[in-house]
């Protein structure tokens, strides 16, 4: 019988610290896998269900505690399914504990500041889980595959984005990160299918076919800043991601799993509230 | 055969201009009332599910469309259920196009700052659906309660803010305001529940029995702001809040109403897009 998968079995291995850069080869995970399938879509959206009202719970908990913050940095390709994970997944999820974070290409201001400086001001607060829509991982991807940056240049922001994760860590924050893995030919039919029904136009711009033509690029700008960034307190998950349903649900059961490691419980009851008659 | 309510029977007067305040009655409208429900939980849990569904797909296109955007204020006294709207209302909306924004006691900064400032901070951009959880309101209610400004201030305060929301409608802000109008026997039965029930001690501070205790002084400064601050931009809705599933219906007919009152589509398809073929 072959081995049960593990969510472990998706974690980008932890960076040595070692002066060469290891580099995860995208290609060992198969972007139509669906390991955390239930084997219909329909088993896979009753598991949702399911976890989506634990995820609620466990996040009243969090925002109860006040002591602890959760981010969520989604990233992947264009088409991957960024917008449709936050969508299915945080569906049950109270809209007042959780805050979604889309980082579009930076503003003038943005760009007057160092590259953490727009991340750093969206950072989660105590009790909120925050999930970030792209992310600081933008600017170890966009400018190396157009040349703008070179390999120091790269190096030192790796460098900098695993020391702003481990202010977050140490600060009380549970980071966890996903790359949303889909292949070449399924985002094909993705943005086919956008430019096929006009109503969806608006999600396209022509930008987005460039970026294809530089797939291969992507994918090593991707696979360098994974195995460069996958630490103990801020781990990468690659996530099968050419099947929507499986994609939801494992993302759904990495964030299960990380919230049932917090410890997170509603505070102690206040004694000076006992036997309190309200007048 | 008595006529149907209105949504608008429920809206405050526009305030005139005219040097005297205004003050609404608010004791014209019963808190326990059900103007809107549908006769019974189910029936109401039932319509709240279908507007859900049609304020999803109202908000995909406020979101595609890029050009509009909404603030709705939730006011109200302690237990009101503000949280609960947000919960209830927002269930099936995108949380990708939804903003909530908190506003508690104001921190040092804010209050070394002009009292919209923390406010204008987080004035909804375009495409946004964006619930203020508390406001700019409070900063004509508890100091005024507290006496710690006077009536000229109280009343700069006013205008300060209709042209803050004036310049919000002026720039594409759809503004809708809503009271949760409960009564003092209904906050009661909640504070004490709160108190029964020690996993919800976190939700209770003491200051909510001292602001219990000043209820009219609260209900006559609602009263007046509510009357200072209703505006044909920005109009303030007084809702039947002891029950709550009159509450979430009313609520959610009125943000459905307003929705579609806004001419919301998606952008044109794009000629350019025209018969591409992804490679």
């Amino acid at each position: 019988m072959a081995k049960k998968p593990e969510l472990d079995d998706f974690r980008v291995p932890f960076f040595d610290g070692g002066k060469k850069l290891k580099t995860f080869d995208l290609t060992s995970v198969d972007c139509a896998a669906k390991p955390f399938s239930l084997g219909s879509k329909e088993a896979d959206r009753a598991r949702l269900s399911e976890i989506g009202a634990q995820l609620d719970e466990l996040q009243e908990k969090l925002h109860a505690q006040r002591s602890q913050r959760v981010l969520l940095v989604l990233q992947g390709m264009d088409t991957s399914g960024k917008d449709g994970t936050i969508r299915a997944v945080f569906h049950e999820v109270d809209p007042l504990g959780l805050r979604i974070v889309p980082f579009k290409a930076p503003t003038e201001t943005e760009l007057a500041h160092d590259f953490l400086w727009r991340i750093h001001s969206q950072a989660p607060k105590v009790g909120e889980l925050c999930v970030f829509n792209r992310s600081h991982y933008e600017d170890v991807l966009v400018p190396r595959v157009l040349n703008a940056i070179d390999d120091d240049e790269c190096e030192r922001r790796y460098r900098h984005i695993r020391e702003f994760e481990a202010l977050q860590a140490d600060s009380g924050t549970t980071v966890i990160k996903c790359f949303l893995h889909i292949s070449k030919d399924e985002q094909r039919q993705r943005l086919q299918a956008r430019i096929d029904d006009p109503t969806k136009h608006w999600k396209f711009d022509t930008s987005d076919l460039e970026a294809r033509k530089q797939w291969d690029d992507y994918q090593k700008a991707y696979a360098t800043a994974l195995g460069a960034t996958s630490t103990e307190f801020a781990p990468w998950y690659v996530v099968p991601a050419d099947s929507k349903s499986h994609r939801n649900v494992m993302i759904a059961e990495l964030l299960l799993r990380t919230l049932q490691g917090m410890k997170l419980a509603f505070p102690p009851a206040k004694e000076t509230l006992k036997g309190v008659i309200v007048e």
